[in-house]
């Protein structure tokens, strides 16, 4: 290693003995909420999220870490190299699916504080302090399984969603988004960024992310250069009929509100079989009501999303899925209400933060692919605003939101090596030609 | 009324003010459990129900009537007429679907407490007793929305159920139906019938309920004559799939228990289509887990019947959706469990039973017309023990398990009489000379 790195100038010190140490912080990390099938449950603002936070921020302030909660539950571990410079931003999310996987977002949340650690011992020992300082941020709520929608924390942030509104938003039980955080004694009076645009106080995001896909597994890589996200379009519908008995009421007369939804969820599939694999849709979520056995179902709630790399071809799934639910309007006699929709068009990320990270990976001697992603990442909010860099490790057979979920040690530990010296370049302004996709 | 009873030669008097009496009553009850929307909601062995319970207990010891609870939750009131002698049992259900309609099951029990009233107080009048004793039944979850199966309490009463078996049988929530029970009071130490042979101490069965269908409002005639119940084959399915992400699992990767529970559903309708209007088919319960609105769903519990009253049609239906089962498995790619499966054949009542509610129909100047019934009810179970009667009265537009569910006052009041008069013949030996169905 240490012929390697004189050789390609690397600006972070390759040390032995760090995979070990990175991986027994990991199993102790990975033990939180733990599910005896090898898997996690820690929905956002549970009483696991909040002893994982716990867990991560005495980890934090151990090495010097400013550890800080904003007003929606994102938490910070702050690290000032030079006071007033703006900050880099690394990181990811700890919150899991009910029954997820282990890697899902806790492992970039990990791995980019070990990368600032790293970062932060050479600066310490070297006496050589970099150009930005650093921020290692645990998103709240990215997967969006008890508070809908997803990438909560991120939108916020990004001024994509609104603070009042996201706070007040209800899980199935009525508890607020604010009395959830606050249950868990994570929820800040004020903002980590608070003087006007947030965008001035920070130089670049990275994050990374198991794959989620089988791309890098099939071509034997290491790592994954997100260069786009596909473009999601997702809803929420209540299709509503009748409450009836399933003995007694004729067949014709039957307002089915669960045949309705059954029909647009098997219309989701002949609509992917039809546009083949650029398309992807499902329904995650369907939920009954009264649900009991011998009543014809009166409503049903469901998410639907449909998700492609192109934009043409999801307009036109989107106009057959429509059609789609009025036929099945008609046959279920029932009326399908759409209740809310988000829509995430697709998205290149900085060509320099790719070109970055496929340099590092190149002095590292890993070998990168560029890959997209079809599913949403906080990164996908903030490339809108600074310049961002996504990085994918390999993920067996590309399972994900399950607990067989596995990424072997030697990825994890090649993902965070590779992640320390990009954040590194990043913090002594590598992207400071890249300007962000969007204007808020 | 007074020409017509001497003309007629009928054992109990039309009272002037009963009608008021019922009513008023009527409305005591209907109020308990009462939803904003007009219906009720009173889940077997809830609050509601034990609210309901003791409500129909103190109205029936300030009658004179002996108020007792067997081992699985099914309440009594007796009369004893004639020390030793059989009873005749009247009755119905006082549990409710969520948010159901007022009149399913309430109607019946409290009809044949005012009938059995009207008897005692004549009797006490006339000082002239009936050959056989009578008592009130409100049989036990007979919806089986919390717990199920469905008639349950009758089931246990006629063997068709084991006792231990049900008492161990959960909600949703684990608790079981021995803890519901006791928690309302309303758990008996020993059966009320309890030496042996519960057939030896019975001599008949009555029961008067809504129609839940259109034909006798289509006909205009006030009373339905039961004379055969549709049969149903029941069925819980588990299916399996496996959990993944909605956004990076390639469609071809997916096995999708919502696709294929969807599948399922929409089998059902095609085959209900196919096969006329002869074949009920219905999916009321589904279960999606981890019901996540970005996760491909792991697994769906589900609850199908099929109902018809031609056994033949009702079998090949069967084999139908079998094949589409099997079809549904090899689309979404998972595997179909089958759980449970209760089959109830379709029975005849006793045609002693149903003559003997004619003439009293014709003896009150009554229309009446024979029905069947596509829904189950505790003299499904009856039957197969005791000879039964089993009579309807009309229910606006078919409506049932819902809270829109109505009968008319006058309707109501009408079946009353009826069963008044039928009871009374039934309790000097009317259906003697009839004989049980089944033997357990």
């Amino acid at each position: 290693m240490t012929a390697q790195q004189s050789n390609t100038g690397l600006r972070i010190r390759l040390e032995p003995g760090r995979d070990r140490e990175f991986l027994e912080s990991w199993a102790e990390l990975a033990a939180i909420g733990a599910t005896p099938a090898g898997g996690v449950e820690r929905q956002a603002a549970t009483a696991e999220d909040g002893q994982m936070r716990e867990w991560f921020s005495q980890w934090l302030s151990r090495r010097g870490f400013t550890v800080e909660v904003d007003r929606v539950g994102n938490l910070f571990g702050l690290l000032e190299f030079q006071p007033g410079a703006p900050y880099v931003l690394v990181g990811s999310h700890l919150d899991s699916q009910p029954r997820g996987g282990k890697f899902d977002g806790a492992y970039g949340v990990f791995a980019g504080a070990t990368a600032a650690d790293r970062i932060r011992r050479q600066a310490a020992e070297s006496g050589v302090a970099p150009m930005y300082n650093v921020a290692v941020v645990d998103w709240f709520n990215e997967e969006g399984s008890r508070f809908k929608p997803s990438l909560m924390g991120s939108a916020v942030f990004t001024g994509a969603a609104d603070l009042e509104d996201t706070l007040n938003i209800t899980d199935q039980d009525g508890i607020t988004v604010r009395d959830a955080l606050t249950a868990i004694n994570s929820i800040g009076k004020t903002d980590v960024f608070p003087d006007g645009d947030v965008t001035r106080r920070l130089a670049a995001y990275a994050e990374i992310h198991i794959e989620q896909g089988r791309e890098l597994e099939k071509h034997n890589v290491s790592i994954g250069l997100v260069d786009r996200t596909w473009a999601a379009n997702k809803y929420e519908l209540n299709v509503i009929g009748a409450q009836g008995h399933t003995g007694a009421t004729a067949i014709d007369d039957r307002q089915d509100a669960l045949l309705g939804a059954a029909l647009i969820v098997v219309a989701l599939r002949d609509i992917a079989d039809e546009f083949g694999e650029e398309l992807h849709t499902s329904c995650g979520q369907l939920t009954v009501l009264p649900n009991s056995p011998v009543v014809v179902p009166r409503e049903v709630h469901m998410h639907l999303d449909l998700r492609s790399d192109n934009d043409e071809l999801l307009a036109a799934a989107d106009a057959a899925l429509r059609k789609r639910i009025a036929e099945a309007e008609i046959r279920a006699k029932v009326k399908v209400e759409h209740r809310k929709a988000h829509v995430w068009p697709g998205h290149h990320y900085q060509p320099e933060g790719v070109e970055l990270a496929r340099t590092v990976a190149g002095d590292l001697g890993m070998s990168s692919m560029l890959v997209q992603t079809r599913a949403g990442h906080d990164s996908t909010n903030m490339k809108e605003i600074v310049p961002s860099v996504m990085l994918f490790v390999p993920s067996v057979e590309g399972i994900s939101h399950a607990e067989a979920e596995f990424t072997s040690d030697e990825d994890l530990c090649t993902g965070v090596d590779l992640l320390t010296e990009t954040l590194a370049r990043m913090l002594d302004g590598a992207l400071d030609s890249a300007t962000a996709n969007g204007v808020r």
